[in-house]
């Protein structure tokens, strides 16, 4: 291992080869605190040559590869093992932008820029780069396609697949696969890129992409709005659809029990609460006054328990500060059991309903934080206080899951919709996929990396 | 042999197994006349069951097999090799649709399903599929999927992979994988329906797919531009976007040498010549009325040589008749060298540019007839008169490709933007394509197909 070092500080400098604890710490726990690694070393290449360099050198010395962007995974996906044995790869010093080119409204960048990054050169030029997520600021967009992230503005938008137009990636044998492309149709032979988006690292290292830019819109219009049930708002869902089109970029619920937390923990933020709150954001070309000028009229036509329109930008900051405090409010409520799920629009309703009461069943008393990304199906649904004092809470983990995800796949859903595996899910990765899809997946595994090198012991 | 034929028939029936020419005949030539098969005989499985239940008994036998849709490839994608050996399997009675989810806007239908029948199921329940092409009344879906069709509306609503929910594919191995799924966000491992679009059916039979639908727009808006160069229909591409943003649902260009055809074999219908024409078409909730208004207001303060806004919708069909008129005028005036190239958009003008000195310098008086997809950098570019009278015009279709595919592929370019590749450009491929994404390519097929018996002797 002394001599794999020592070649590797050749290769990318020994001043980005870390190996005192000091110095690595703040690679190797993960952003929840739940999963704590011990790496072999971290490694910080500076190009896509050093990283190829590094996956041929790891190779012949049969070390293993954990690749890490912000350290921004909720399933523990780039944290190492605590064998000692595995190389952490920090992409962050790739994090230049190579190509902009606005007429064609793309834009190449290196693995280790971060969102918020990203967002910014594409203002820059006066254009639009939708993925939006709460730890823009600090995730990276390597780790946005190493786990297909989704965020605020999929409705609209697409999930980070839909706005990738080519990739960069170091394989597993050390070669680069040069797919980068700013063309938006191209049949000329297999999509190879698509293979790296949502591996989580575990077939090769990307190090570039080419992104979807797209017009930046110039209005927008922001309605908190008050409905009855969870049925009422996927009525709203599609009539919103109906009417707007593709303005409509973000329709986001919070159930009542979200509501109470936020009217606790920020008193007098929320103008109201209701069984179910919808927040529904168009954004469009031309300005932001007629915008809402049309979704007032449109709303005044809706029947609703209660809206508010926001009439500038500091009311639209304050509704999403409402939404984007959820996640921080329910934490300072204590834990809770986090599913990242997600079910056709449509039956979110049933499933809501099926799980209440099927959690109430086993639980009596046990709270569901409901929330999320309905226009696309995707809820974060989050349970504690399966019994009182919310203290033995991960006691009750595995029999919480199973209740979830057995309604969730009977519902023909997802248990990871915009988090990935990681190493928080294989096991229920196992026992609810397609068994054909499964044994797909690891032929692909075994024909890419046969050695078995990159992010070990995950899914693959 | 007979023994393998004798045991399909008791699979898929004796009637759906065709072995007689006359029976045939509409199978083995492909819609352009070019390419001649002779298959062992013709199979008409009419579920998924079949089709896996047909593979595995190919795959005891060693037959290859050629899956095939519509029969309207433009690069002999679905016609049999001459060997009398491979068994062409139509997939023509998979044609129903499985499930309609209005309220997710998704539509799970058979691979068999003629696209136009797909765009009437959607429409029938108030839903836009907006997958757009000449052939779409013969075209099959399952085709659309192995091509990753593209066509008049990809600008908007992206290719036919950015169209597809998910997949029912029967392996090579002769088991179904089962992603079909409603879902907009899953990231429960690889999404492994990735591999088979546009994978032209060397990995597997595509049997089923779950599309996405969109809310039916109700307003259209249509103009037809002239402009005095390539480089002002970018800047207008990109106004527009800019003025409109997704409204810009369709921007086609077609040259000046394409305007004097339609004007000699269409005489009266088109409203000016200019050295360019741009075919705008914008969509929206709302009237027509209304967002021709706008368009009218819009155009009134752009330079431009002459334009016509549609009137009515008869008026707004004249225009599209022109564009669609394309294709079929060109054949009449006689034969030309077709490719189907895509650049980013905004390479456009530099390419028209030197392609044309190029080709001009090489073969003085030669005709280009380009048209197209400009607003996603794809572009019908055909070249004719190589030398006086056209006569030999084939024998200088390797330097003329070859003096094309060089300018593509210098401007990031690819040579098969949306009809694949096939039995016509395999050669092409290995020439001009990333030689690490081709053997990615190939390591895959080996690793799905070992036998190599899914659509063989194409480029895989």
């Amino acid at each position: 291992m002394n001599d794999f070092l020592a070649r590797l500080a050749g290769v990318i400098g020994s001043a980005n080869l870390l190996t005192a604890e000091a110095d690595t710490t703040r690679y190797t726990t993960d952003q929840r605190g739940r999963y704590h690694g011990r790496p072999l070393a971290v490694a910080r290449p500076g190009s896509s040559a050093e990283v190829a360099a590094l996956v041929r050198l790891a190779r012949q010395h049969r070390v293993a590869i954990v690749p890490q962007g912000g350290n921004t995974s909720t399933c523990g996906g780039a944290t190492p093992d605590g064998s000692g044995r595995q190389l952490l790869v920090a992409l962050e010093r790739l994090n230049r932008v190579r190509a902009l080119d606005a007429a064609n409204h793309s834009l190449t960048v290196e693995a280790g820029m971060t969102l918020a990054a990203v967002q910014q050169a594409a203002a820059d030029a006066d254009r639009l780069f939708p993925l939006s997520l709460a730890s823009e600021g600090s995730c990276q967009i390597g780790g946005n396609l190493s786990t297909n992230a989704g965020g605020l503005a999929v409705l609209r938008y697409g999930t980070m697949r839909e706005l990738t137009l080519g990739l960069e990636v170091v394989l597993p044998d050390g070669q680069v696969l040069n797919a980068l492309s700013g063309l938006r149709k191209d049949t000329s032979g297999l999509d190879v890129k698509q293979l790296f988006i949502g591996a989580e690292g575990q077939l090769g290292l990307i190090t570039a992409a080419t992104l979807k830019l797209f017009a930046r819109p110039t209005a927008h219009a922001t309605a908190l709005v008050g409905v009855w049930d969870a049925a009422s708002a996927i009525t709203w869902l599609n009539a919103l659809k109906d009417a707007f089109g593709d303005r409509l970029t973000t329709f986001e619920i919070l159930s009542e029990v979200c509501q109470n937390l936020l009217a606790h923990y920020h008193p007098g933020q929320l103008p109201f609460t209701a069984p179910w709150a919808l927040l529904i954001e168009l954004s469009d070309s031309g300005d932001s006054a007629e915008l809402s000028e049309r979704l007032v009229a449109w709303l005044a036509r809706q029947d609703m328990l209660d809206g508010v329109v926001a009439q500038s930008e500091t009311e639209r900051q304050k509704l999403w500060q409402l939404r984007e405090a959820m996640s921080e409010t329910q934490k300072r409520d204590g834990p809770s059991i986090k599913h990242d799920i997600g079910v056709p629009s449509s039956a979110i309703p049933a499933f809501l309903d099926e799980a209440g009461t099927a959690l109430q069943a086993a639980f009596p008393g046990v709270r569901v934080v409901a929330f999320g990304h309905a226009g696309d199906g995707n809820l974060h649904y989050n349970v504690s206080h399966t019994r009182p004092g919310n203290a033995e809470l991960f006691a009750d983990e595995p029999r919480v899951n199973e209740i979830v995800y057995d309604l969730v796949y009977r519902h023909a859903g997802t248990l990871a919709a915009e988090h990935g595996i990681g190493q928080l899910k294989p096991h229920w990765l196992a026992r609810y996929k397609d068994p054909v899809a499964l044994a797909l997946m690891k032929t692909i595994k075994q024909a890419l990396d046969p050695a078995g090198l990159m992010n070990p012991g995950r899914w693959l």
